[in-house]
């Protein structure tokens, strides 16, 4: 009952098209043309107490790497890496005085305080549906002369992203597959490895990631950006069109590989989920312990922070285990 | 038999200690001398299983507040502002060409990247234990001279803070009690008022969360800066000695109100739960949604990013109706 | 001789056009259709060697204000202030050990750095020709649609300023004129008896700048930035178009005052001159050791950081008086 | 007379002792336990005019170089790189209506407003006295603990750097040594060589800056920061304890070249410069123009930012031909 109505919604979607089609233009939401956040309205109460409601233990998984200066970062086209500073410390605050409040009380009250600044796609981050568009428009026809204001736009904005709830599963590509060559696109038949080595089957509406291993260098800037394995063409089609994922993730720089499968496309994964299928997908995952204990099936839950107008925006999902139906 | 045990947690912490103390200094945590989360320790797979599987429902509460330029802020000692810029736009992309791939290409491929930078206490938002220590030291006697980087402390960073799962009680003060006077300290009364009123009781390791109604005026910086009630020192004392509470919150500012209750200390409800409590607290939340359809006791889920370091983190917490015990 | 070339070069531009005009649209520069400088053509090896060789004493006036965190700034469409912060200190660096040179190394090598950031019109600076445009064009017609990137301006960016060398003319009205009442505008005549008084006339090329004694309260933000005198239309028509001044100055926030003069342009003053005339001008400068000793004129010398395709930046002027004519 | 003065102040400031000494140790200044711009202190109104009279021509040499997004940076220790980006279009401005006049107004007011972050020690600029002491304290002995603030230094800091006017000598040993081995110190040897081929002397009280050529790539990060030639501490000695010069520069990332020559300081050059000698500095300067027609001698303008406590600042030197003595 359930999977059918989900189907018949991704029909109407129009996710479930012939697989291979070749023109690339934006999609328009069968949710309505003021839709701002695609493929995240097959949530429902329903949807997310039926997973919450399967939930079998306390233990969480955090999914969320750490930031940090001289973490990596999609540097290449200029963005600023992540930076972080201190505004108070103990002892400057006791040489500034900034409260006025003199000496002892800043050497009594020892103050600190900190700001950040960073590209909003480093670290573990959700991509917003404005994040990439074709041919001047982004998801559901939006323009940025009328949308694109000069603090983001005011058209699927992070701050439009509910908070997810859903089924997720993991799919382990690295311990399946094992090394991949330098800039390997997992394909379909990959993914069906994994799967069918891990006994799960998607469904209609699952948060899919896909584990690369990529995430274990995290902390070696250099080596997680170098000649990373990424998803094909095909395979985000598949499992978009043919298994109705609702969010996708996985654990490298950019869910999909360079250089890219298409010549008159540099990013063609991304605009084909964010600006044709309305799919939003999480990049920069940690799926480490998830895999040391084979956890390939869970709660998942993540809510990303309300940036406005912003095309991305961290978060720190968990991954709690529930029982397999 | 399990408050049995929080409350031997807790008194072996020296969180039940005589009402009215008042030396400040920095605590000695009862959970070593490693120990760099305080209070959060009383978390379990035991105790987050159980809140888990009271949950009754897939409405889920978004307790977090939007990002946007001109976003209240504490300023007044001069800490940045939200800031939200473009990195990356579809016409500035075809001008700029900052891939090298031409202008067909960049027009075809409609980019949009942006970037942020922000005080680390600026919308919903965790205090670190390291945000206010006592007479040079923090929680667990933690010192800026060997702990202290310039890309922050070495102990209590953000990064340590857990994901939060834990059973959530709202006191609807602001409903309780109507108006508050400028400046209102709110007291141990109210919050029994409250609670009365609510037909609840707290229990220990809860994460207790006070509605003061300020979020309200969140979109209106000027309004919601404007001598806001806060929690009085007496207040917070009952929670955390009387009531074993584990983390609090609130939904204005700062938790506590200014001017502040001690001549000697400007910040004395913090002082009094970070250092000298290892007790963290969650400020700027947004409860309006709760409070309209009378939600007082949930499933609090929350998970603060990972920032390596920080004083402070932003996070988006949500709340998921449970059963009542 | 000089005069006569100098009134040649400023009718070609269409400088001295009739007083009073009420269009406003984006001037064409009379140096061609690749000019990005406008008025500052009208300097040369010759005007520069000219104001260089009357130069008559070493002292050296520094028309410039301090860099600090709390300064005044344009805050009310959501600038970003300035911005200061230390990115390495001596026992930061100690702990976090950067180099990889242990701490022996890093407590002998006592290393301080720290970085900046700031909206480019803070403190003194000088307006860009691209800061304000008319109906879609800036000065000489380009357009953002062809110019504008993401990284800022192809054309008329700070980087293209000049380093400036010219006769300074200091008008004091705040001396001449007294008090001012609250956004006050600046007239004709309060400019001619002002020169009157300092027995100074006005040479074409001039750099003529305009002293309100507002900068007496640039410590103070919010009284620096309080109902501010500023200079009218009028007045600065009369110089561009009678005067031929070459570049223009002052010591307030933004040059004009508020509420502007017309109702259809919130800076009138602004599009006129960067827009309609190529004429850039330099805010927020620093004239009162120049009024203390009654130095009106000067050779002036003020080079502006080349920040690429920048709307304004930050320079430190000075003036070093010369011998009358 | 001029010199011998000079000489004695020199002597006076210690500047003139023995060759080769080892301990390392900060300076006490000769001009009083105030004192926090070293031998800065050798410029006066004398000096400057001196040289502003030699001045034989309006033809200016811009030495700075630009800045723009990827430019070189000493990035290796987490410094942020210069950032750039738009907070006001006139595109955005019409979407956003910041100003509250609406779409119209914004519409024909064309604004482009932006904003700028980054290192200080990024393009053309001068190290100030507290970017570098030794065992804990700064030049005269200034200490972190009592002078810096969260907001920078109280002493020493950039805006206590006064305008400069001082005799220019480029030593252009590019030209004069030709192509450079990695890493090349250059010593004295070379430098006298150049100024021989150059038929210069050096004066006390100069500033005095070497050529290496590296700024031809400034515009290829990589290239510029790869390996450069810089100066031996034996040559900079002989320029600070011989020729008594009072201000340095090179056209180099970092004036000094890496690895150092003491295995025990890894900045040697920046140490003894300034923290044991009170002399400044300014790297990254652009010296093609000046080395195309052969401009040795030169009167030399520089007046750095004002940033308020700061370990150094931007600024953009000129340089005007001047005539030989």
């Amino acid at each position: 009952m359930r999977k059918t109505s989900f189907v018949l919604a991704l029909l109407l979607a129009g996710q479930l098209t012939v697989l291979g089609q070749q023109t690339e233009t934006v999609g328009k939401s069968p949710w309505g043309s003021d839709d701002e956040i695609g493929s995240l309205n097959l949530m429902s109460n329903y949807t997310r107490f039926e997973v919450l409601s399967q939930i079998k233990s306390g233990k969480t998984y955090d999914l969320s790497v750490d930031y940090f200066v001289g973490m990596p970062s999609f540097h290449s086209l200029g963005d600023p890496g992540y930076q972080y500073w201190l505004t108070h410390t103990p002892n400057g605050t006791a040489v500034d005085n900034p409260n006025g409040l003199g000496k002892a009380m800043n050497r009594k009250v020892s103050y600190t305080g900190d700001a950040i600044s960073m590209y909003t796609h480093m670290g573990t981050h959700i991509d917003a549906l404005n994040h990439f568009g074709l041919n001047g428009k982004i998801w559901n026809g939006f323009t940025p002369e009328k949308h694109l204001g000069d603090k983001g736009w005011k058209k699927t904005g992070a701050e439009t992203i509910p908070p997810i709830i859903a089924r997720g599963v993991m799919i382990d590509v690295k311990s399946s597959k094992g090394i991949f060559p330098e800039n390997y696109r997992i394909t379909v038949n990959d993914l069906q490895d994994a799967l069918k080595k891990q006994r799960l089957k998607l469904q209609p509406g699952d948060f899919v990631v896909m584990r690369t291993g990529q995430a274990e260098f995290y902390e070696d800037a250099n080596h997680y950006l170098d000649n990373y394995p990424g998803i094909s063409l095909d395979a985000v089609k598949w499992l978009i069109e043919e298994q109705g994922t609702m969010l996708l993730g996985a654990d490298n720089l950019s869910f999909e590989a360079f250089p890219p499968e298409r010549e008159d496309n540099w990013v063609p994964v991304h605009t084909y989920l964010l600006a044709e299928k309305g799919v939003m997908f999480i990049e920069q995952m940690y799926l480490e312990e998830l895999a040391k204990d084979e956890v390939y099936e869970f709660a998942f839950i993540a809510a990303s922070l309300k940036l406005k107008g912003a095309s991305g925006s961290p978060l720190r999902p968990l991954a709690i285990p529930i029982k397999s139906e």
